[in-house]
């Protein structure tokens, strides 16, 4: 059961549920890009998020990676565990794109022979600064050890979604993950959605992603939608 | 025999010598900051850096640290063993202090339990962005052998030169290091002086290096002076 609000952030609200182990997670048609600077609002983009970052985390899950997924209790609401998140926004990137080609002489398009991982400190505030596993450490934010569990699970995550979405004819340049504590281990959290990857079609090269908003390359809704058919074809029949 | 320039940089300037494993590092008064926004000279500045450098790599080697330092052929220059230089600023913390304190909510002053290594992209043009491994190699501007070997340079110079400055009544909040290969090996090039590390009077606290230029907090020429009478007392005699 659904009670009340416990934050609203830039995509989705997170509310507390019956069971304080158990949170349920909105996603909404809200869409913001450059800390917050973008804003609008594209019809059915929660609905669409929802359901691939369903099948995505229901997918990890098979392949032994641990989530918060529980399971959808409407088609944009997912409960979830309620988790310690990490304040680190983990960068796995395949392809070279965006703030990588901007920071760095590394052209768009450069294919990464090893993955490379960015993180982030998770920081509106502070705009997400990179940082690393001794900042990370110095802050309190998580141990060593965390640290070194995350990078491990952010390559295998890779690996597969990578595959997984290759067989859907999408290239991942990059994408965004989120981890958090819950019963002492360490699981992902948050959403993998097309406003937290970046998927390529793999003939065409077009973006199908979040960066239709942030560089007005399309009409959104319309290009998530064609994601979701790939991914979840189940919820056109 | 200096022979002709080969780079002037910020601070220093490199000539060929008659051996071309060998090049003449000379330590100039020019003093910049900020990304080269702030400039000055400031009188003897060149010579006590090269006199402080000069002991600091001596007490390395002694330490069992390999450096490009070969000998002084002047006050100011100093023969090097020419290397490929690896362009990454290796800036290990022990006393948050800079840039740490205005990226993130780390209060000036704050004790690091574990030092924290940052490494930034040294190239001026792109603002040394900080990188991580990944990137480096990425970038094809280290292997992640050599990265993980600098690292462990890093701390062990590190503790080094904590103790070495703590008996000459230094706090040492951080530094950077140059590295490079040579003869298939990884030392230490650059310098290691009053433009490159953060010295704090340990009884008052007060900054003794380029602070005091970057935030107009007094006389940079006494200043080094005085850092000089501690590290190099020889000098003066
Ligand atoms: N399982 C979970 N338990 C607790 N918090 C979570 C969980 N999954 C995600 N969150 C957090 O809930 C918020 C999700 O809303 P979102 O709109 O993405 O926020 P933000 O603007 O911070 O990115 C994020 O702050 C995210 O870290
Ligand atoms: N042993 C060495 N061999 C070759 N280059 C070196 C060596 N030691 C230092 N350098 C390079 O020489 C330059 C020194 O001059 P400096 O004024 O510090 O330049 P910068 O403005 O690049 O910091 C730096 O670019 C440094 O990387
Ligand atoms: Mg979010
Ligand atoms: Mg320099």
């Amino acid at each position: 059961m659904k009670k009340e609000e416990l934050y609203s952030g830039k995509a989705k609200t997170i509310y507390k549920t019956d069971n304080p182990a158990e949170l349920i997670s909105e996603f909404r048609d809200s869409l913001t890009a450059f800390d917050g600077k973008k804003k609008s609002e594209a019809k059915n983009k929660g609905y669409f998020n929802a359901q691939i970052s369903k099948k995505i985390f229901e997918m990890l899950e098979e392949e032994g990676i641990p989530t918060h997924y529980i399971k959808m209790v409407s088609d944009t609401e997912m409960l979830v565990k309620a988790v310690e998140i990490i304040l680190i926004e983990v960068i796995p990137r395949n392809i070279a794109a965006g703030s990588i080609t901007r920071k760095y002489p590394i052209e768009e398009g450069t294919v990464f022979e090893n993955p490379v991982i960015v993180m982030d400190y998770k920081s509106d505030e502070h705009g997400d600064p990179m940082m690393n596993e001794d900042i990370a450490v110095a802050m309190g934010i998580a141990t060593y050890e965390e640290i070194a569990q995350i990078r491990e699970m952010a390559l295998k995550i890779n690996e597969i979604l990578k595959n997984y979405l290759g067989e859907k004819g999408f290239l991942l340049p990059d994408f965004k993950l989120e981890f958090g504590r819950v019963d002492g281990k360490i699981v992902v959290a948050d959403e993998i959605s097309c406003d937290t990857c970046r998927f390529w079609d793999k003939t065409t090269g077009a973006s199908m992603d979040k960066d239709i908003f942030r560089f007005d390359k399309g009409d959104l809704s319309k290009t998530y939608e064609e994601v979701a058919k790939r991914i979840v074809p189940e919820i056109f029949e």
